[in-house]
């Protein structure tokens, strides 16, 4: 019997491909005696734009240089070299980490990182050399969504492969990790996804059948959506073609969640297809305080001040 | 075929006499031309105090009363009643609802609340006149902790009741909201409870086979441990005599985290039973790092001020 072969396979071969190529660059750099160097997509705000064909932001042409003969560069280049060295063993070892977890590492192991924002940075540029989001080299978000509806999914990690669970089997929901996000959708019984901000909604929805009513999978993302999650609200409705309602809070933060669903944010202009630039904003919107008459709280200064920064 | 009892079933009825009491009391005063009142316990600091027996902070015997003949007290006296109706249509209803929903719902009603913080103090207030804690009349917390391991539970909420699951079924774990707190116990194949802070660790734990290995409940607190969560964990211990086992980071927050859940918090000092007295931190303790020679970070100011704090 052959084995499967999952999407989360393909990728994995992908960035190991990858992995291997910006190694061997290296590698080769130094056998022929040249110091090693590599470009690296900027990821200023000024080299930040709106891709109209994808309708998501994106990095423009500027490019960093970072070379070994630079001795400012070094340092930098060597905790680059850890990050991929280390992206490789987790893909390898199917283990995963976090931004955190990965700096904790790092120090443990006596890595030269000043602080976490150090090596933050470092795995951002390993996404966008190999033009792979990190949770593609097994680096997740400390934090969970959940999800619920009438999907079977299959997973593809040691351990689990090949098992299946159906996400309609507990209403508090099935939460989004490693797991999850590299799952299969083997059967989906749903028509639209609903994409919930607020754990109270979320739980209001599910006693109130929305999952039944609309056919609709329910996943509450607990505030700003992590990104593994906003990978699978994107291959929701890439794979099955599923309409996405985003259902925020009517306030600059819940705009902004909505809105970094949509068109994506400038943290993760190197990534490409996280967000999903048809999804629509469908909760309750200011506007509709004053066409129905709702009560309404007083916008505070901080969030004069958040709709100044949006 | 009889109707299965559950205790969800059991603690549902006795907050609803214990509401009708509250109710009766406040009728019968109206009835013999009396001011309603009403004796409170004290939830101020100097009235909490560390139970020997119980092995928990409680509160000691000061009380506060509340009159409608005090004009300055009609106000909290109102809103205090309006609470108590909404806690019995939750349950009537089988809705759920969050301390900030709850607000949302008064606000929307015209039911005159200053700000959040003046109803989550009155549905506090309800907490200690009923002594239930409020996920027992259907006001659950906003954030989800996770549970993963060798366990059968059977929901007992509308739609769900009588139906199982096995929570070894998703590695990333079942969010743990109203169905899992309210649910049964059914089939336990583990021996103990680990009780992790941390994503990325309980990922860890969950692709090294923790569960498996040392046939163990995982639960991951994402943070300070949900109330519901820490109900979970007490039941755990209480039903099915599990040791607990608490990991979190080996700084003060871990710390805190980890005595909220030996301890209890002064906050919730007037709710009893949702710690767990011989739940054992295990996780790096500060001491580990000099007896081990491990990598540690200097602690920040904040760091500190957060252990004077403790």
């Amino acid at each position: 019997m052959a084995q499967q072969v999952y999407k989360a396979d393909q990728i994995k071969r992908q960035v190991l491909a990858s992995l291997r190529k910006f190694g061997e660059r290296v590698v080769s750099d130094l056998e022929r005696g040249r110091f090693p160097r590599i470009e690296i997509p900027a990821r200023t705000t000024s080299n930040i734009v709106y891709d109209e064909k994808l309708r998501q932001y994106v990095l423009g042409d500027k490019r960093i240089e970072r070379t070994a003969k630079n001795i400012r560069h070094l340092r930098p280049f060597a905790q680059l070299l850890w990050i991929a060295t280390f992206a490789k063993q987790l893909i390898q070892r199917g283990k995963t980490s976090t931004l955190r977890d990965t700096y904790y590492v790092a120090i443990g192991e006596g890595i030269d990182f000043e602080d976490q924002s150090e090596s933050d940075e470092m795995i951002m540029q390993l996404e966008s050399i190999l033009d792979f989001p990190r949770e593609d080299f097994h680096i997740f978000p400390e934090e969970r969504a959940s999800i619920f509806g009438d999907l079977v999914i299959e997973y593809s990690i040691p351990g689990f492969r090949g098992r299946r669970i159906d996400l309609s089997a507990h209403p508090d929901g099935f939460a989004i990790g490693p797991a999850l996000t590299t799952a299969e959708f083997v059967r989906c019984g749903a028509e639209q996804v609903f994409v919930i901000e607020k754990g109270a909604v979320f739980s209001r929805f599910v006693e109130e059948g929305a999952d039944k009513k609309y056919k609709a999978i329910l996943i509450h993302t607990a505030g700003q959506s992590p990104r593994n999650c906003r990978k699978i609200i994107r291959r929701l409705h890439d794979e099955l073609g599923l309409p996405v309602y985003v259902f925020t809070d009517a306030d600059p933060w819940g705009v902004h969640i909505a809105s970094v669903l949509v068109h994506g944010s400038a943290l993760s202009a190197h990534i490409r297809e996280i967000n999903v630039p048809d999804a629509i904003w469908a909760g309750v919107w200011p506007s509709d305080i004053r066409r129905y008459k709702l009560p309404s709280m007083k916008l505070s200064d901080r969030d004069i001040k958040r709709i100044q920064e949006l």
